[in-house]
């Protein structure tokens, strides 16, 4: 474990919390700057030979086209991953986004060595017919202590798709429930529900962006939007798919253009919502990301949302912001949503990814009219709440969103600088917090640039079609974006 | 921890390892006799006053009318699950079936508490794209070393869900690669699949059974045809669906009978095939349980299976097992399919529950083509793997699937003289292994045995319309069998 000079002197000049004040308290007395690594250092070429070898012997088992190269986690440290040749990166990548505080904080250590948290490990219940005695508990001091305003229900699930899924039933569930004015279902609707027909099993449908990415099981694929290769061959529904905005950037030169794309986007929203209430398959649900992430890092500005918010209301469809990848504190505050300043807050807020379980917020009229309407074996698992209190501890002791909003103006200006040095080659740069993005001229550069950095200790994200997104875990300071910056610039001179 | 005279003395008169004896090794010297309690415990009706309480704080976050009582769980041992009021059980349904070994296996917490394991729990890799150096190495200990005769890859999931429905995935990529000769897709393939049409979205469907059970999210559910909770008010596909056997028990007393039944149901399967091939929607797979549950516990021969197989195969369908509850041990094989001599291996074969994580088995023509088609965050959860490398350590050391054709000899045998005793109540004993069932004349007389037993310290599981099922851990001896068939007999006494 790497604790140098220069990082003391870092965490002192960035004003860390120093032992003794508010924010430190015995659970994890060390700031992730006191017991991570100072810096990158590479041995070999990444994949290194050991890395290599271990893909020739997996590929014997799966496919392993996506595979980077294989790590050492046990000797991983904060914003620094190590590969098995001994190759340490700053990874602003993070799991494809899903490590909250860096690896191996201290805070989660003590999780695991806690004994009294090793029965919630061991025996992992059927959450909803045999809660533990403290699930209410946990429950309430983790994910309802972060709820978006105006929700306090929250259903736990085990990731990302199964949380957008559910979702989507409790939307269809509730839709159909004020269709038939909360009767009891008719003897058709019962029978043909069992074959898949109608009135059982309605043509609802849910409205979805183009660029949107919400999962890949069946129902979260028919409102994702992003690449060819989640697609194609895979059986979908009928749902309507609007435009999402194209802002063109610097957003404060395009004003009015951008002004003009958001109305023409939400004004086609309204028009699929009518044609599809006509063909029969009536939107039951708008689902949307508050940047689209694996379409390419895609703003939008908060009075389109907040628009969007009100035909949904208009047009009586549920409103479903999904945080799976925004969520847990990236954009600078804990959900990217309350950058909108909505008075009518959404009906689903779905998360996952960073906040280690999955799951989704909704407001009191989703909840689910019977038991057994939206359930399943194990709906979570108590270990990952664990974690999830202790990364809350950790969020608000460190003030971490405080730090992101500080490393992601400093990553942010740096990437601005960067475009402005190399216009050639990069454009774009945008972000919130330090979900940031930058765009390539064109995919080629963006992949040689990615493996470039990676060669020089900077692991790195791509998404859309030529964009390169910025990832990092919430324990990211401006020493990191110096980092950054640094080698990314090294790459670029060389590119040039 | 109890441990009496009487735990003891059973434990030496059901043979089972002795300190010393081969099964006993260093991870793990006690066998669950040794460390759990004797017998049920009551002190309050279940739900006790603690759980209503806590029931009533739950129901502010979520819907809690599937919630039984809530659990001590560091208070559970081996076949018996405690309660927060105090109230020990004696467990036949383990958490819907999930719960191996029974709860708090010595082996398991050693799993907690040895340091080499933290940075698996603590640092969750994105599998995918970033595994850790010992992926392939516990892949091949731990699932592989128990894979289905005719499957050499494997791929982990989080759930059964989700298990499912990639398993669908590969299987509507293998149909379409093979009728489009494995050339690349057109150029109108790449372009609808990214709006949800044909022919990039194929019209392609699931061959499934009534009564079957394979999820909940939108694939899986266009598949499950149980329940009328699980399916009504959500949208579906049009796929084919084929009735399931109903077999006449006693199964020797309708030989001739069920012959006919299962012959006129694989005579409907080609109907369908050929039908939905008519319809344009061809079917890429079929998918079936080898004992359906949650539809009843419906059985069918090893004969009807075959031939199944047979059909698919002539029909260019792949075959799909789904194990997600019969697996992992539970009918005396470690996969239920094995039951049925098949000459030719199913092509996919899924699971999840008692294996801990979900995921599936395939043959090697249903490897995805290209990275990134069968993927997400995820893909599993590697400190799942260390607790089932543990777990099929426990199974062979203590010979445990001896030990559940043993039990579930005795259970069956004694469900066979409980139903010659109160023919008026009970009907169709059926089982293979301890996953046992049988049924009461009707649904309220379930429901009402199932509640008198729970407050006698018996806690079972229910299923179809009016069926009892046991779904105990492989830890469930022959001294359990008595346990559990006397406290039945006091309540059918009473209920007389």
């Amino acid at each position: 474990m790497a604790s140098s000079l220069l990082t003391r002197q870092l965490a002192v000049s960035l004003r860390l919390a120093s032992p003794g004040s508010r924010y430190v308290s015995k659970t994890a007395t060390k700031t992730v700057s006191e017991f991570e690594y100072d810096a990158p250092s590479m041995k070999t070429a990444v994949p290194g030979p050991k890395s290599q070898e271990l893909l020739r012997r997996l590929e014997e088992i799966q496919n392993v086209g996506a595979v980077h190269f294989f790590c050492n986690y046990e000797e991983s440290r904060g914003n620094y991953l190590v590969d098995v040749d001994g190759n340490r990166m700053l990874d602003v990548y993070t799991q494809i986004s899903s490590i909250p505080i860096g690896y191996n904080h201290p805070a989660l250590m003590k999780v695991m060595t806690n004994p009294n948290n090793v029965s919630a490990f061991v025996n992992r219940p059927a959450l909803g017919i045999l809660p533990p005695e403290n699930f209410p508990d946990k429950l309430i001091e983790s994910l309802l202590s972060i709820a978006p305003s105006g929700m306090r229900r929250v259903q736990t699930m085990a990731c990302g798709s199964c949380s957008n899924e559910n979702a989507f039933k409790s939307m269809f569930i509730w839709y159909r429930n004020k269709e038939r004015g909360y009767a009891n279902p008719s003897e058709q609707e019962v029978d043909t529900c069992m074959i898949n027909q109608r009135p059982g099993c309605p043509d609802l449908s849910i409205l979805s962006f183009m660029g949107a990415f919400h999962g890949r099981t069946l129902g979260c694929l028919a409102t994702t939007h992003s690449k060819v290769i989640h697609k194609l061959d895979i059986p979908s529904f009928d749902w309507p798919i609007a435009p999402f905005p194209k802002l063109q950037y610097p957003l404060e030169e395009f004003v009015r253009e951008n002004a003009q794309e958001e109305a023409r986007c939400l004004e086609e929203v309204e028009d699929l919502i009518v044609k599809w209430r006509q063909k029969g398959k009536p939107v039951a649900g708008i689902v949307i990301e508050p940047i689209q992430a694996e379409g390419g890092d895609n703003h939008a500005s908060p009075d389109f949302f907040i628009k969007l918010r009100n035909v949904a209301r208009k047009h009586g469809c549920a409103f479903h912001v999904d945080e799976v990848q925004t969520g847990g504190g990236t954009t600078g505050k804990f959900w990217a949503h309350e950058h909108w300043g909505l008075d009518d807050p959404a009906d689903v807020v779905s998360f996952s990814k960073k906040m280690l379980t999955g799951g989704y917020y909704h407001r009191d009229e989703l909840k689910p009219d019977k038991p057994y309407r939206i359930f399943n074996t194990w709906m979570g698992d108590p270990s990952k709440n664990l974690f999830l209190s202790e990364v809350l501890n950790v969020i608000r002791r460190e003030n971490l969103l405080e730090e992101v909003t500080r490393s992601g103006k400093a990553l942010l200006q740096g990437l601005y600088a960067l475009q402005t040095q190399y216009p050639h080659i990069l454009s774009r740069a945008r972000g919130q917090g330090t979900f940031c993005a930058i765009d390539a001229c064109n995919d080629a550069t963006r992949d040689s640039i990615m493996i470039k950095a990676r060669n020089k200790g900077l692991f790195m994200g791509s998404c859309g079609e030529k964009t390169i997104r910025f990832r990092p875990a919430l324990v990211f300071k401006e020493y990191h974006v110096h980092q950054l910056l640094n080698i990314l610039n090294d790459v670029l001179v060389e590119h040039k």
